[in-house]
């Protein structure tokens, strides 16, 4: 059907439809027998899936534009059958699908795919209920300020972040690390307006505004700088040391600095396990610094803290007492599917109280007993993304998610050794987690050829990054699939992609 | 377990972990087979709880901590059985749901839930792509951009906010309604200030931020106030007319007012369909009135947008054509699952622009051939959600979605009916779409009790709102299951309610 005619059909379709001519005995659904046979039949695509995953091309090996001609340019106007939309799967989605749970996917981090959170996200789906405000579904919000305390538990956060301690703190879902960053961005920016406010009352919200400065380490993501766009603040970007760490000094000489310019430091981002290299700021004495300067300490440990469920990696969150707000994905590391970035904090009310907008129709009598989740983050609505953090810590136990973890760090020394073995390469840093940092010797230029003959070949997927202007390759471990034999395969990818080249 | 148990566990646990000592051939994760059992198991109880859903008492009846002290207080070390953790679903989770897909649920406006939904994202949750950028999946990224197509065409947007024109122009999925707006604040603020200061090269950023100021209707939802509060940026909150629209003569007189003060308008929300009383703002009108003054006008239409499906309904989007952006939310009555809040723009290339930051790691080699949706939006990571779209489009076809949209109108008319034959109630301005708004006749203490006694009796669930101090009772239709006997059950409720409480 052409767009066109598709527009005509709806051009002329009946315009003065007789509302009492409506059949409202006539089911226009899905009937549950057919969703039975449907949602069951989908269960084994995905088993199947996920299972053969690794016989797949890792890399998708389209060009833009490649669905568009696969389809129809409008939506039918009569229901199709469910077997052809299943059988439409492999014919118009998986040629463009980057396969990001193969043991032959290293690009990015991690995200997670397990299937207790497959099957928590469906009944997610089924109850679909908006948990902005406790009563819209009181389990929404309550499993999730226990399941934050248990997880805050499984990482040795300090009781003031926890709602169990009875005290102000307690977690939230977000659902990103973005986000997370951007929430307590907007939540120490209220935090310093009014303290500033009650030293200098004839200043005004936007002469505050603009004297404000954030701090993060050079090395840090791209969305910290992102969410000083957002958040219409300046952000003092701060040189890292050797080993890619923020260090407390270069931060204490960014803020003393400003504060000659007249400038009012608000907020810092350290962060625990950059992108580019999985290095750790120096948590310990950077919050220091931030205490003394009354500048709010956010940590960002997207990727690295699940790890801290693993007691042998916690001393790299030394200092986390110092800490106003604390973030990690379980949904990068720690097997809950993506959306799930948890994200604690010591002191909620700044947030909760610089955009809570209270309209009569989210007002409900239990207000104040339990927390308003719509007043913590930047969306109202919300689904109910606990279940699957339940689901998971539940149907793996710590232990299984531990092992999860310190199986990935393993394989990621495996992969190490193999490159050193190897003496046209060279590892670029320290092998942190499941991250390794490689590059051949010698110009940039060889290994950005080589990178593209590897993606090329598209057997593997990995991606670049840089620092210092010396470019290198990540391989970062993803799959839950992957068995030391990978390691192997990967390795052996690079180093005949190498041989290729190296040969022209 | 007690929480200190819990604790020292972990503190104590062996901090010396030899990782060659890992067995890494033994599998950690649940095995497929079991996956197969466990999720189709979940197929059952999920038909199961829908096609009941109407016996559930609507309202969850429990007090604030009810959830805490039914599981343990931390995560379990080994893994509990799928079996445990079903059975815990009935007596943790259900006694704390609000059933909003109950048609006895008329409270908020609706959020959708279909099967098609619910399976597309058990395939997007397989899948669980991070669609950052086009080469990360790029199906991910391609099925949207048609979607969108099909959706914009479905509802009868001009050509110059679809991809498929060739143009700027395209749509893309926001997580909610709250982010559409923001985002295009956003857009906004940032086309505002490079062309002020094409006029005034010497004026900062910071000086055109503090004059820039939005408009958005009184009637306007809590978002758009939050918006303006997040964006850092004064919002003018204009009054409607009688009929709760905003009317072009009132924003005009706005921004002249504004622009004798020295101010910069820059953004208007126009909203059609308003939460309060699902009003219509005159976008006819306002929308000129921005293109004059060169503000950027960005339409609200999040619950009504969806009837535009119904050519009957398009007449209430005249004006489109002046929008710079508009919005609205499939998941909420057109049968999509939360969250699929679609957004077009003629021009994102504002957007794209204003908030892009392009580190190595996210670069490929096809950037700029296809849209890298992570420029469109706050968060970087996005889900797959553009299957549910094509799910729910082919499997009920246009016909079957009007029809939906057709009842529920109707319906509402049924419920208003039966409410303006008692002459003890009153019905508040029009019966838009699916919203009935009523009071009691008289002070507004009598129907602020009754809706205290409804609620508290459970068996239907509605919220209220005020316009212009009159307090009046929200009847939405939300459910894809009701039936007319509903609209009586419903009323009878009211009418019993009103009985018990008149009698004291």
């Amino acid at each position: 059907m052409s767009a066109n005619k598709a527009k005509d059909n709806k051009g002329t379709t009946n315009h003065t439809i007789n509302e009492d001519k409506l059949d409202t005995n006539v089911s226009i659904d899905m009937e549950a027998p057919e969703f039975r046979d449907f949602a069951k039949s989908m269960v084994d695509y995905i088993a199947e899936y996920l299972e053969n995953i690794r016989d797949r091309r890792v890399l998708a090996d389209v060009k833009p534009g490649y669905l568009r001609p696969l389809i129809p340019d409008a939506a039918p106007e009569k229901p199709d059958t469910w077997q052809e939309v299943m059988s439409d799967i492999e014919r118009v989605i998986m040629p463009g699908v980057t396969h990001w749970h193969s043991p032959k996917f290293h690009a990015y981090f991690p995200t997670a795919n397990s299937y207790p959170a497959i099957v928590a996200d469906m009944l997610s789906g089924a109850i679909a209920c908006i948990g902005f405000s406790w009563i819209a579904s009181p389990a929404c919000t309550e499993l999730e300020v226990v399941m934050l305390d248990w997880l805050g538990k499984m990482i040795g956060l300090p009781k003031e972040f926890l709602a169990c301690s009875g005290g102000k703190g307690g977690g939230v879902i977000q659902g990103t690390a973005s986000e997370a960053t951007l929430v307590g961005l907007l939540g120490a920016k209220a935090k310093k307006i009014q303290q500033v406010k009650k030293q200098h009352p004839d200043w005004t919200d936007d002469m505050i505004v603009s004297k404000l400065v954030g701090y993060n380490s050079a090395q840090a993501h791209s969305s910290v700088e992102r969410a000083g766009l957002l958040g219409g603040v300046k952000m003092h970007s701060v040189q890292a040391d050797e080993k890619n760490s923020l260090r407390g000094e270069a931060l204490e000489a960014a803020i003393k600095e400003d504060l000659e310019k007249g400038l009012i430091p608000f907020y810092a981002v350290i962060t625990l396990g950059t992108t580019n290299s999985c290095a750790f700021d120096r948590l310990d004495e950077c919050g220091a610094v931030c205490n003394k300067y009354n500048v709010w300490a956010h940590v960002d440990a997207a990727y690295a803290g699940s790890a801290f469920i693993c007691p042998e990696y916690r001393h790299l969150m030394k200092g986390i007492e110092t800490a106003d707000s604390f973030n990690f994905n379980p949904h990068k590391w720690m097997l809950v599917n993506f959306d799930c970035s948890a994200m604690w904090l010591k002191d909620p009310t700044w947030l909760v109280n610089a955009f809570n907008v209270d309209p009569l129709y989210l007002r409900h009598e239990m207000q104040g007993s339990a927390p308003d989740y719509r007043h913590w983050q930047i969306p109202l609505g919300r689904r109910f993304r606990a279940l699957k953090l339940w689901f998971v810590l539940r149907l793996y136990g710590v232990e299984n998610l531990q092992a999860h973890i310190r199986r990935h760090c393993k394989f990621a020394q495996e992969f190490a050794a193999l490159c050193r073995a190897d003496d046209r390469f060279e590892i670029v840093g320290d092998v942190n987690m499941g991250l390794v940092c490689f590059r051949l010797k010698g110009a940039n230029e060889l290994s950005e050829n080589l990178l593209k003959l590897i993606n090329g070949r598209g057997n593997i997927h990995m991606v670049p990054s840089k620092i210092r202007d010396v470019y290198f390759i990540r391989m970062a471990l993803c799959s839950r699939f992957t068995k030391s034999e990978d390691m192997v395969y990967s390795w052996n990818e690079v180093s005949a992609a190498a041989d290729e080249m190296l040969k022209k």
